[in-house]
């Protein structure tokens, strides 16, 4: 049977949205396995706009939501809309759009705050039992969705981990080809661009992990 | 030998820049064929800024390297700075940006100029006998590029398709998980989001167009 899965984008672009080969290759991935997808994003402003080209912080300000459509070829919608009942498993793609504009994290670190539709679905998911992934730095919202102990990965970045681990979560040092999962709670995390030194290395786990949500939607 | 392929970008964004599926699954390829990559973009202000959750304009100005650089993360150049001889192949992803940004085809059709870096490099691929790839509109370049009688496809729009042979290519119908290649020129065209329906669908025919042109390198 096919299984519907919820995604939520952060933006577009990995240094102030959702990291973009993240994103593309986790819908590619779904779709080859036969998912029926549907895109979110939160409707609100970014934390700021870099330009990728410098760095540098731009003088402008861009919509969370709208800016993911870029991601999303138009097919997305307001996150206020998606229903935990409506879906088998949500995946989260990273880029420090998922710590800028999901969360705080990237600005408060282990004291942050998660965006209140984002919390909302995630403690959905965690309380219906159904299956999620979190890729690359998007494990930093895992403790906010299922609270102490779950059990996830960024990869090897000790600060980043420590972060994790004071908001109650369990780390647990992954490689960038490989998944780590906590089966009680059906999380599934990888470390993709918090690792990979090129766009296959990314592929590599990330392709695993939306095989195993998929495999844990259908059991 | 490790292949070296220029990929030219237009922006970030299937609406007013390169399409973002197609460039980042040619770049997934690319890297899992064990190509070394380097991105380039013209750099010019976008034609316009479209938002892509309603379709409309936006009154905002991008730069179309500024906003590649997005799907590059960073590592991209300016298109002035790409050399023929650095390179054993070009790749050009689609999207509108290849027909508002790189040309004016979405505007002008037949009667498209082409900008002058992406004219200058492509004349030069075609000029050495160096494999071309072009990816959903970006055939629209193929004429400037190599002149009258080039064979390439976008698909099967009659209306695009009969611009592309007043321009004096010579235009094959394709299906979207198949390719046209031009052996004499070593031009290798498929359609993509010109027809695809689903991004495993673009993939089908970017996957054979970038194994055909890293074929057509070695050989």
């Amino acid at each position: 049977m096919t299984k519907k899965v919820a995604v939520i984008l952060s933006g577009c672009g990995v240094y102030d949205g959702a990291e973009i080969h993240e994103s593309v290759i986790a819908l590619l991935r779904l779709d080859q396995r036969g998912a029926q997808v549907q895109c979110f994003a939160p409707n609100i402003a970014q934390l700021h706009v870099i330009n990728h080209l410098t760095g540098e912080e731009m003088p402008e300000s861009r919509n969370v939501l709208v800016e993911s459509a870029r991601i999303a070829r138009g097919n997305i919608k307001d996150l206020r809309e998606a229903k935990v009942e409506d879906f088998d498993a949500l995946i989260v793609p990273g880029g420090f759009g998922a710590a800028k504009n999901l969360s705080d994290f990237a600005v408060n670190g282990a004291d942050c705050t998660v965006q209140p539709d984002v919390l909302a679905l995630g403690q959905a998911f965690a309380a219906a039992g159904k299956p999620v992934g979190l890729i690359c730095i998007a494990p930093s919202l895992a403790a906010r969705f299922y609270g102490e102990g779950v059990l996830c990965t960024i990869g090897t970045d000790a600060d980043t981990a420590a972060a994790l681990e004071q908001m109650g979560a369990s780390h647990e040092e992954c490689l960038v080809g490989e998944i780590v999962e906590d089966a009680q709670r059906k999380l599934v995390t990888t470390p993709a661009y918090m690792l990979a030194q090129s766009i296959s290395e990314a592929a590599s786990g990330i392709n695993k992990l939306v095989d195993r949500v998929l495999e844990l939607a259908s059991a």
